[in-house]
């Protein structure tokens, strides 16, 4: 957990510890620097940031104390912590003013421990956590309140689970994994079958692998796989409320803003990007970086490279052909009406 | 938690208690009352009650024992309790038959709470509650069994979680508020910039700030602000599984059916209202009173009092005329093309 | 839960088990059989099976032990284990090598389980659930960890919680149901009506009853109803992340795809079908097997047995006329254009 050290510096010094190069800086002028803003809304003391000439605008009517720029940006007339990358550099001054806290080494009293659990050094484990037999847990793994881990289920060094996280038996969780709170790993996939006019239930006996540095928003729900395995690929970040189903392999660097929905035994490669309340329809197959744009639906497999919208999801460009077209269909079927009259 | 008290009231007892005048009963005709029920299936000794003529049908075909009206409507032939405001009279009856009954005051043994936790009087901490370090817990506020409060988070007066929520550290929570099962307050935003060729994760150290009386369902997810705060107006309620992304700042008694996502740093200004799925792109700013239609995708700013509808979304009034259009398209196709070959 | 037994069979001997007839085994022949596989990628040792002739030539490919088969279809030159109903035998051999194993009877020391609650035999409350006073619960229920049973609930003999799902207060669970983690069962519905200008909260006082041999994904929720009950029919299925509003009454055997929304007091028949990120508006009535495609919106009533989609919803074939025309449209716009400049 981060929390604010409510350190003081000086720019100066600020500069020194990011690694930046002062500019714009007046004789003696070195203010005191507390923490980090918005350009639209940082306060006195603060520093901003920008990475495109468009807001200098903005950063020359704000408050803040000194701007991190690289690159030819500058705003004029104000303090500027040259870098040579932005973000980066931001990512230090949080680092400075907001460090992130390992949770205390150790188990708390009342979590539900099974002897047989083996625990990494420097892991924690929250009060009131569950985890039950034969579980492997990493190094230096923080378990936060409330979470359940179940049965031969693996997690990897450093990986943190936020309070009430449940990762159900035998799915394996990488390194460097943040899972948010009411995460569900592992509930069995929608698998039914229609035997003698009843659904009837097939057992899901596969798992789910998350692969290393995955992050998880809030009440995601990854189904375990039918027999082997539902896969979350490296890097992949995964917004609030995320459905992917049972079998799905999911590539490396994949995105998915809040509500997407996969459906069972989707596949696709690296870096595809899905935004808010997307679906993809079951037994896709999709390239590498394949964009989904918000609220469309995915039916069919899809090359390398494309953004696609709509539902069913056509390509981008076609689809803003036809949403134009769409606004002046009222009129078109007027005119049409007209010429039909004017040929009688 | 309201409770069925098994009361039984004379009617004309219950229409003073519930101020309201009676109509319609014949001489000594004083039937008993044992609850509320809808006008369709009422059972005997079930008041109903209705505030359209249009439902007068159903009401006389129904078994009520009284029904709750007000202005000119009345059930002909049937008796009537006649008061000034229906939803008043209506609220006034159920807290007669299942009053709200507040949980016990005091800390459950089972809970783990933090010493430093300053907590109200007549509050309750339910069972394998977690409550950390400098948290402050208002008056008569309600923590039910399984909840968790992070450090240093703020729950005000008389508000209620329900079991199973979730609020991350510093969290703000306003009185009068409740919160339904699973609710997470203050997940990390999403928030990952692509450096050096891979997704790096930006920490999230703003909040989350609940004002008075808001209402969140089950499963809802509100991220905590990438530096500041995302704000939920007062008296804003929000169904199931809604979600709104890190720096939104919702305004005052705005509505969100189920499954509505709002993306990061949306703005929006009071009484807007959300109808099912329904979604907003980033950055958006709405006025006051936006309604956006059921599974409908915002992707522009909107000025006050509008209706739109579809994603991407327009104004309802053209969506209505597209909609029509569209409707007669496959055949608007046919004569063009009739239309081509006369001209050919 | 599920466990692998790592039993290894002859085939022989597997068929005898599942009640199969062996065909296209060579003279001797009798391999070691360890699983259950898919037809893509089914390891040495392990069964797979296929209901469908395309199949065929990928069952070749592949390097299953045998294959579960009925009716006319075999695998030319690979061992067939010949059965009346495949699915029935992919179940028997799942059971075989990953036998269901209940959990131990009894209740958990750190389960807080008021003295008045009724446990069947043979039931197993895990570590750190919650069973609140008058609660109910049949035979051979398992409740995993961190559940919540509130006040007045009833569960059904054979019942399945998996961790940390939550049964409020007065909620009625049938037999043989399953709820995966984080569920919500009986959260209040979203009823609110402007009093005097603010939104002020309806009470919920009715509940919800699930039939049957229900199954719920992880995360969904079914709210209370206002005054009576919110009811799942007998068999239903829901998959992940599904919302059910106050005072629906859902058939036997309908299906819900993951994120499925349904707005309240909506009724509908058996064997309906949504898709996913579907919805329905409130107060819609729907027939029997009715379905609905992914990302479709119903807006009005529908007789038995129709399939709709798009939002608002049409009947598919004229869906698919109308998708199948926008994609003409802006082609069919400069035709038009074209016809009326050859009309000047």
């Amino acid at each position: 957990m981060r929390r604010n050290t409510r350190l003081v510096l000086r720019l100066s010094d600020f500069a020194r510890r990011i690694g930046a190069t002062l500019e714009n800086v007046s004789n003696g002028q070195d203010p005191e620097v507390i923490g980090v803003g918005a350009l639209e809304d940082a306060r006195e003391g603060e520093i901003a940031f920008l990475s495109d000439t468009k807001w200098i605008g903005q950063a020359t009517n704000g408050k803040a104390a000194a701007f991190i720029v690289s690159g030819e940006i500058r705003v004029p007339g104000r303090p500027c912590l040259v870098v040579p990358h932005v973000w980066k550099a931001v990512l230090a001054a949080i680092d400075l003013f907001w460090p992130d806290e390992p949770a205390p080494a150790g188990v708390h009293p009342t979590a539900v421990v099974d002897p047989s659990v083996q625990i990494g050094e420097g892991s924690s484990i929250g009060p009131l956590v569950v985890i039950e037999a034969g579980a492997i847990i990493g190094k230096r793994v923080e378990i936060g309140a409330q979470c359940f881990v179940g049965r031969d289920a693996q997690i990897g060094d450093g990986t943190v689970f936020h309070p009430g996280v449940r990762v159900l038996e035998r799915v394996q969780v990488g390194r460097g994994v943040i899972l948010h709170s009411g995460v569900v790993l592992g509930s069995d996939g929608y698998g039914f079958e229609i035997i003698d006019g009843w659904p009837v239930k097939i057992p899901q006996i596969g798992t789910v692998v998350v692969e290393d540095q995955v992050e998880m928003g809030a009440n995601c729900c990854i189904d375990r796989a039918f027999l082997r395995e539902t896969r979350i690929g490296a890097g992949s970040k995964l917004d609030n409320l995320v459905h992917i189903a049972h079998n799905c392999k999911i590539g490396r660097s994949c995105g998915f803003a809040a509500q997407v929905g996969v459906a069972g035994s989707v596949e696709m490669g690296d870096g595809c990007m899905f935004w808010g309340q997307a679906g993809v329809r079951d037994h896709v197959k999709l390239g590498n970086r394949v964009t989904v744009n918000a609220q469309s639906g995915v039916v069919g497999n899809l090359p390398d490279g494309v953004t696609v919208m709509r539902s069913p999801a056509v390509p981008a460009t076609a689809a803003a052909r036809i949403i134009a077209a769409e606004d002046r269909l009222p009129e078109a079927l007027k005119r049409l009406r007209v010429l039909e009259k004017k040929m009688e």
